[in-house]
């Protein structure tokens, strides 16, 4: 990208209802813009850095057998109301809205319903299962309060799967397997070392759900650990019982504050009874799905990373999910040039400043955009063929041969 | 993709509901499920097919120098009050809903509104002019009836890309550029040869608009040209005044059903005036930012190819568009080692039917689902090391040597 095309900019300031420093650095940094609370639009920087993210979790679930399809954001109050989630009294976040042609419509928060619905239709055999299917949609959730830049918000991205099993032993084979890849996904994001899988509350159906929580001074919730982090409890479960469960005194547990960045849940039949997904077992008789979901809030995740990584200078992405690899400065004509043929050679790695900007504009903007690596061309260290290279995460600059420059791009 | 690991089956009937041949066809072959009216999901074939209609659709726009966004469906009425559009009388789409927090929201059915909003932030000079802006989204038209399939819904993907000019004439070259892109964007998509761009109403603000129009007996329009379809009018502009300025003679002209695939409008002051889109022009004077915008629907477009090349045995797709490329059916143990290893080399290419099915519900499979090639693998013709491959378009068969084929799939 040449940032003299782009028609975004970065910003000294942002409006001071906007708190959350994710959501300032982002919009400062030209990779958001806030519509209203709670309600921001992502712009190229910021679809790119969030399609990245979506990438690993794709390959991540492709590899372990899950099927990509898109649902849609509109509802049926039918389906809601067979599982008693339409009332507005016990889930009160929907959006509801009016059908011109008569009745009621609700804004998915979340896709359990229409799914279980929808497998209706593929599942009737034993021979149907295990399957595990996922999308990316956006959600909407009609949240009080929206201060926590986009980290919470009324409407966004989500990766949702869920599975379908014969039975409870097969649904904890494949839990295993999405745990395991779970934390693949967080370590190639970059926030692997601080994420924990943590003991959380499984609701009225189930004894425990999991939560994935990153450590970060910034989170809203509070996780509880033993001395090794083998046992990680959320505040919800740290109960007398639970302790003696696990062998734990709470006066010896250590806490901090964490961003919740992923949860699994056993459903087990709680949604698939209601309505009615059954399938004919190799005994010959008929039996109701065991089901799983498994979520991981996409834009959140970008949120909490951008938190994470940011210094007072801006963003710094891991090199997996930055939007660019590189920041390219030229200083001079010569430089000018050269930077001109690499971003031609390699538009998708490359962010060309070639904006008519004095070199102290450009340094900062490189660094508030967190671009992994910054590289100045200039016509003195091109006199010994070199150029100088330096690294957003630890500040650190070498001069390196141009060609062998060259030879990481490819 | 192996079919005998996809959760989706093929489909011998469609709900009586379902009226329109794309959606039955859609449904019956595994790419979409019907949530509800107008309200389609699309499943992992209907994805793919979606995303490679995307692809065309994006490396078309950025070779024009468009960047892509993505704004939010969650709407403030503000806005909306000031081009007056918020008011259910005079736009009679909206879906309306209320927030927790107090105050109304809309879903947005396009974006003119919150873009041009946005744009102020970003262009304050002539400088910064021209720029286009462009995202793939969401969009939600609360339709009174919806009987089309995919042609008509309440949700559905829509292309929205919007340009900011200096001046008239900035904004009538950059004009120029999207028709020559939208017409390379449909020879790609398959449709090339018979669509055609029509001169249609430019409502109050504009004397013409463009639509694109692809000739098909299912299309909503009818379009008028004469003999060498060098003019081609919508009907709703087919008056005296308008023949006059052509030289046609309205019986001279012929006729035909036509589907709309995209339209391109001239907004001039429209939005950017009541919203105050200002630039500081070279002269010092301050100035209002000229606007066009440019939509294809997305999903639509999917539709029409689908009614348009579908046959009585089911899809066809263009092979830029198709999901995937071949369609393998091994008969024999050999032949089934064979299919595998080849499909495992190259898996985004091919579906492999290794299901436990007779031969004839896998051909009338490959058929159904319209993938451009059926490669069958036989014990016979692998003794001759041959394989048969059929054009699902031409219904043609060859018999071609093994290492021919593999050439083809790299």
């Amino acid at each position: 990208m040449k940032l003299s095309q782009s028609f975004v900019k970065t910003l000294r300031e942002v409006g001071k209802d906007e708190t959350a420093k994710n959501a300032q650095l982002l919009i400062r940094a030209g990779y958001i813009h806030k519509e209203l609370a709670g309600i921001y639009d992502y712009l190229p920087l910021g679809l790119k850095t969030l399609e990245n993210i979506k990438n690993i979790i794709r390959e991540e679930l492709n590899n372990i057998g899950c099927q990509e399809v898109q649902m849609t954001a509109l509802q049926n109050p039918e389906l809601w109301k067979k599982t008693d989630r339409w009332d507005s009294e016990k889930v009160d976040i929907w959006f509801k809205t009016d059908l011109s042609a008569g009745g009621e419509l609700g804004l998915a928060p979340t896709h359990e319903e229409p799914i279980t619905e929808m497998m209706k239709t593929y599942i009737s055999s034993y021979k149907d299962l295990p399957t595990y299917v996922y999308q990316f949609q956006t959600k909407f959730r009609n949240e009080l309060r929206a201060k926590s830049g986009i980290l919470r918000t009324r409407e966004f991205l989500m990766k949702d799967l869920y599975s379908f099993s014969a039975d409870e032993e097969s649904h904890n084979k494949f839990y295993h397997e999405v745990e395991k890849a779970y934390m693949r996904i967080y370590t190639r994001l970059g926030i692997g070392e601080d994420t924990y899988q943590t003991f959380a509350s499984g609701g009225v159906f189930s004894k425990y759900s999991h939560e994935f929580q990153t450590i970060t001074p910034v989170g809203e919730d509070t996780i509880y650990y033993n001395k090794d982090k083998s046992v990680v409890l959320n505040e919800e479960v740290l109960l007398p019982e639970v302790l003696d469960e696990f062998g734990l005194k709470k006066d010896k547990l250590e806490s901090t504050a964490a961003a919740e960045v992923g949860n699994i849940f056993t459903l087990k039949y709680k949604y698939s009874e209601p309505l009615g997904l059954e399938f004919n077992d190799k005994d010959g008789k008929r039996k109701t799905v065991f089901m799983g979901c498994y979520g991981i809030g996409v834009s959140r995740v970008m949120g909490v990373i951008a938190e994470k990584y940011a210094d007072e200078k801006g963003l710094v992405w891991p090199e997996n999910i930055a939007p660019y690899k590189y920041y390219i400065i030229p200083i001079g004509e010569q430089a000018s040039k050269i930077a001109e043929d690499l971003h031609n050679e390699h538009p998708d790695d490359i962010i060309l400043d070639d904006r008519d900007f004095r070199p102290g504009q450009k340094f900062a903007d490189a660094e508030l955009m967190g671009i992994p690596y910054r590289i100045i061309i200039s016509d003195k260290t091109l006199a010994k063929n070199e150029l100088e290279i330096t690294s957003r995460l630890t500040g650190k600059s070498e001069n390196l041969p141009l060609k062998k420059i060259i030879k990481n791009f490819s």
